[in-house]
């Protein structure tokens, strides 16, 4: 058992990484009290059940399984119950599930009696080195993603590597592709693992400890995303152009992001990159409507201004920032599509 | 024009007060971009429209008087709004009206993008002494009100008591009991204006300025009301049982506050504060359902827990805390609701 403290002053919290921590919960979450337990259709329904019955008084909601639940009508819902569950400003919410499902919930904590307390016990790979740390919490509107949030760090963030059993290995490429993406940033020696062994059940979860650490590091440096946290995006700029493209039905984010990453490295690096990314089982190149995703880009990045700052890759673990016009970097990724 | 500056770190900002300031909005303002503006439609038009005449691109959008706006409906209505219009994270959201509007337009500047600029313009004089300031914005959900919220301080508050001009002289003294309450446990100066001298149009900016300083005093010692921010609550633990039985028909919030104040001081202060009330029109006595009143806060507090922190004025200017059991609260407030 792995414990890692995000040090963010008085909103500072724990993430522990073990197998098994499923069971006792109860020793990192203070669940005697009210325990509103949110989870969707697509996780085993026995995970939020043991957060329950470790819980003094707990409720579970199910949502449905997928994007369309961070919606205003699924996040009114929620809090309709939570009022109706008679909680209390000192009671506290537990998100058990993936990315969706810890966004939602964290969401909804921070915005009902102005905020409460927030569990995250993430069961993805995705959500597990990525989305379930940092405070960013949020719903969708108009068709924008994480359009409407808030900052609502959780209290305390339980990782078991043994949930990952169960998930389809296409969802284990998926949290890969964001860990992948730290190494080549942040931490050589990672990408380094990448590239001489193939990730498995026996190094899985030092794999996920070594990618928080660097998500970690990022967060305290930058809590609410104005510098150092872009470093995070890397990958990104191209890859939500894609993942636009491909909504809920086609590739998965990781994916997007895998191939987003190739376009903003240098020849060395991508000439490492592929390999490990076809090892992983992760696409490295995109033969969907590239027109479209370079345009997705050219107006999201135009409504922000005419500059974007892109995070490249000359060697692993390490960056640089560049801020350039965004038909330049349009130019530029659609020249590495081409490849 | 006097500017009071609340000292909350990075998150300060000034409340500008004189009458006029309304024309001058964007000297106080950063309107140098997309504003907008959320007013009601009891708000004189004008007051919005003069806003947006400063204002780079402004669009305005006018919500249904009353606490009905603060709905999750109207909230993702607004949003839905905000996205239409091309909002981005550098972009501002005004408040033009009452508290509803604040509140309502708060939360949503609140949790767009995860918090973008808010800017308030209170019109009413309960709004201007009181909830314009403090940052607590919310909405109401499944019949309870501010379940849903933030904390989210506005980057500037513009108060021109010229507004109060067009206001209805019931409203006026809604707002004089917040004002009344204020300076019973914090200002015996002012509590001693409101013996001696009726409030007029003359020394009306006064006693806005007076309040706002006792606010912003507790405001900035307890930014997150953990503690002494409590002190806000003299007279509402009452107020909030009787404004139950009289939703949106019957009496106002200040009204409420004005009969439930009379409970918890001494007998001393109470034969002050009784002509004081008569003097601004303000209710000293309950003729409504006061059983029900009293089972509103029975079921309420029990709800907390069965101890209720009870604020005791015995002299102006001065105030203790006493901790006592929800029983025994009532018993006191059914005993002064029979004088």
């Amino acid at each position: 058992m792995t414990t890692l403290r995000v040090e963010l002053g008085e909103r500072s919290y724990d993430i522990a990484v073990g197998r098994g921590l499923l069971n006792e919960a109860d020793k990192y979450f203070n669940l005697c009290r009210k325990v509103f337990i949110v989870t969707d259709s697509g996780v085993p329904k026995e995970y939020a059940e043991r957060i329950a019955a470790c819980s003094k008084e707990a409720t579970v909601v199910t949502v449905p399984m997928g994007e369309g639940s961070k919606s205003p009508e699924v996040y009114t819902e929620l809090l309709e119950k939570m009022v109706d569950f008679g909680m209390t400003r000192t009671d506290c919410a537990v998100a058990v599930g993936g990315g969706v499902v810890g966004d939602l919930t964290g969401f909804v904590a921070a915005t009902y009696m102005r905020g409460i307390d927030f569990y995250n016990v993430p069961t993805t790979l995705l959500s597990e080195v990525d989305s379930s740390i940092g405070g960013k919490v949020a719903i969708n509107l108009g068709g924008v993603k994480n359009i409407v949030g808030a900052f609502h760090q959780p209290r305390c963030v339980l990782i078991d590597p043994d949930t990952l059993r169960t998930l389809p290995k296409r969802h284990i490429s998926n949290g890969l592709s964001e860990a992948i993406k730290m190494s080549l940033t942040s931490d050589e020696e990672l990408f380094r693992l990448f590239e001489t062994e193939s990730v498995n059940e026996d190094n899985i979860e030092d794999v996920i400890i070594r990618s928080l650490k660097i998500k970690k590091a990022v967060v305290e440096a930058d809590e609410r995303e104005s510098g150092i946290r872009r470093i995070l995006n890397f990958g990104h700029t191209l890859g939500h152009g894609i993942e636009a493209m491909e909504l809920d039905r086609g590739l998965y984010h990781g994916e997007c992001v895998a191939i987003g990453m190739t376009a903003v490295c240098s020849d060395e690096v991508r000439e490492r990159l592929i390999p490990v990314l076809e090892k992983h089982g992760l696409p490295t190149t995109y033969s969907g409507d590239t027109e479209g995703a370079l345009s997705f880009i050219s107006h999201d990045k135009k409504c922000e201004g005419s500059s974007v700052s892109v995070i490249f890759v000359d060697t692993p673990g390490s960056y640089r920032i560049e801020k350039m016009s965004v038909d330049c970097f349009i130019a530029g990724a659609r020249e590495a599509l081409k490849r």
